[in-house]
């Protein structure tokens, strides 16, 4: 494929590359991140990536939201999780009934002159106390509508079946594809 | 003074001109955040700062941080407070026991070869319903220990005398003394 992926998140790289089925072009870096919108900070963190290397990048940002949060913590996720952990964060929602929340993933790709393109997936579910593997992000803590496993305790089949990163990876193995056959 | 302060927030100009006694040169700009530590977002927006003015730059973050969630939502806090609203952000603590909060404020001011220096003043406090004015930030739901008012139910007098920004502002003021004597 014709770009490097970016990102220092071993498991996302493993589940790109395991989405895609051969190994994936990659480096390991630590992109600083921007605040704001999910859009934005994908878009800007795509630019960032863009200055370690030669030719199309592709990075991956993903956010936790939820419902009865407006959507927060969303692409902060991963610093709540950091310093307060899990189970802390569930407890955030012990005072709401509603426990509602989204997975929203998205895979930005730089194009020519350049142009960030993205993609975006999206899962509704629910915030449970952790169940499964707490190694990868706040997997064990979503639980997707429809089923009674957290991402963690489901296999990687499953997952990819349904999670909203596999969804913004057909979108976009959907864009390289139209390209090839228009180049 | 020989600084200009940029940012997009009338009240963080208004208190730094009060608290200085004399008009500020300023310009509105929202500058784009970085996520990460205090220090180092601080750090960053100094320096993007700094591409919008010849000669020093001034700029200003602030953090509010819960004990219960280990220091979150911290610089966050704002997303927080626009996405959800202070009620509900109050609510987050529901759950706790533990009220206390830190109000975090940090003036970054850049210097000669790209340096930048930091001053940070630190408040401790509890965090309550929404009491006082909701117009500046998070003022209305943090209340000082040792006082009965929220930041946002003091005088300017009153806070000013004792507020983790009036903290932070006698640090930058003793440098720019000092600056100024060993020059």
């Amino acid at each position: 494929m014709a770009f490097t992926f970016v990102s220092g998140n071993a498991f996302k790289l493993k589940e790109l590359q395991e989405m895609m089925g051969v190994p994936v072009k990659s480096i390991n870096i630590d992109l600083v991140e921007i605040q704001g919108e999910p859009e934005e900070v994908a878009c800007a963190k795509c630019r960032a990536a863009q200055l370690h290397v030669d030719g199309p990048v592709l990075i991956e940002d993903s956010s936790l939201c939820f419902n009865a949060l407006n959507g927060m913590p969303g692409v902060y996720t991963k610093w709540f999780v950091e310093r307060m952990g899990l189970e802390c964060l569930v407890k955030i929602l012990e005072t709401y009934r509603n426990k509602a929340a989204y997975a929203q993933c998205i895979y930005a790709l730089s194009g020519d002159n350049g142009v960030v393109h993205l993609f975006k997936g999206v899962r509704h579910g629910n915030i449970v106390t952790p169940r499964g593997s707490t190694e990868f992000g706040w997997d064990s803590i979503f639980e997707p509508d429809g089923y009674i496993q957290t991402y963690a305790e489901m296999t990687s089949e499953n997952k990819y079946g349904i999670s909203d990163r596999s969804e913004a990876f057909k979108k976009l193995m959907a864009h390289l594809a139209q390209k090839k056959y228009t180049k």
